[in-house]
């Protein structure tokens, strides 16, 4: 799917807890697409251990991996968030000069599971997201890639059918962040307006892993109506 | 699509709150489907203008399209609430006595639109189906149908592209809806588990309007990843 001018260039994308499910698929996948990955993690040499499994795994993408502690990430041209949900303001804010001014993509959800049930936990300001902006109040926050399956993100033979919802207050970021996303084969970018939207997203990755359960399977969402995402 | 074991008997469904236009649009696309149909409303009149409506513009449906005051229409074998939100727990409280063991259908969305944002707002019981539900201790609820745009619904010359997630803490009561939603042309059942996941589905409306607006078009959500909801 190729919308015009929404091409993204190459660019280097850090990944701060890059050694996590999600952000080593992530990695691997933006990787896949060409752009350059800082693998970060509170531990460089951590960074470099999955750094060198995914090349290990994936020879083509090794001089497009990269890795070092969350401030190296952090030096990246865009930052993404990839800690578990109660890590994402802490991180952010350690490294709150390096962010500024940058676009920082929250992914985390903030979810429990109580006996059977996954429950979204609702932070103190929203979401996540809104605690990773009120955190460093002078990056760009961008809500992205909440409901992508992480094993699916790390498989990178194989398309990811998904919607990706985007949302954040600043729409220039939005839209580069879409454009990122629409570079991922399969991914459709869809903007879903302001960073309040961020609430709703992440708790209905509650409903999602409630399916992967039900269905034994791992779900992402399909919106019809959209003929396309312009 | 048609899963084992799934096929609904026709029944007689009430529909609370049936001549708003999600309430008229249900009303027309279970007639359509072989169901009876109650349209109530606080008014017995304003029922029977929505049937006459209805019957006028789709005269195959006549003889299974009735009316009568939310009373009425709650002795039905299944109800649905289709008031507005902030009307559903005081029209299923008017009628306790009526709804007592009963599968209670809550469809609702608890919204604000401020500015150009939708807002979810969140109940005290977390949703509005968990509102229903305590204000009905006796009904056995069950949460359906929020994705669906209301105008889709009653175009039943064509089918609904959507999945339906449905939840509840009765799980035969659930099954009940998803063999009824399975009759449905274009849309798939989906059991979202407990009643809990009823908020995150709610507030998730929010997004999907916010894209409705975006896109100019009327989304409605499928999940990749399940083959069939058997």
């Amino acid at each position: 799917m190729c919308h015009a001018g929404a091409v993204s260039e190459p660019s280097t994308i850090g990944i701060l807890g890059g050694t996590g499910p999600a952000g080593s698929g992530l990695a691997a996948r933006l990787a896949s697409i060409g752009h350059t990955v800082v693998i970060g993690s509170r531990s460089k040499y951590r960074a470099l251990e999955t750094r060198d499994e995914l090349a290990e795994r994936w020879p083509d993408l090794d001089d497009r991996l990269a890795c070092g502690d969350n401030a190296a990430a952090s030096d990246a041209d865009i930052v993404v968030i990839a800690t578990p949900w109660d890590g994402a303001a802490g991180v952010a804010q350690e490294n709150a000069d390096r962010l500024a001014g940058k676009i920082v993509i929250s992914m985390a959800n903030a979810l429990v599971r109580v006996n059977k049930e996954f429950q979204p936990l609702v932070p103190p300001r929203g979401s996540v997201a809104a605690h990773v902006q009120a955190a460093v109040p002078r990056c760009r926050l961008v809500a992205a890639f909440h409901h992508l399956p992480a094993a699916e993100l790390g498989e990178i033979d194989h398309p990811i059918d998904s919607d990706v919802l985007i949302c954040g207050d600043d729409p220039e970021s939005v839209r580069e962040v879409s454009a990122i996303v629409d570079g991922i084969p399969g991914c459709r970018p869809l903007d879903a307006g302001q960073l309040s939207n961020a609430t709703a997203i992440e708790a209905f990755t509650a409903v999602l892993l409630q399916l992967n359960v039900r269905y034994k399977t791992r779900v992402a969402p399909r919106m019809t109506g959209i003929a396309d995402a312009s």
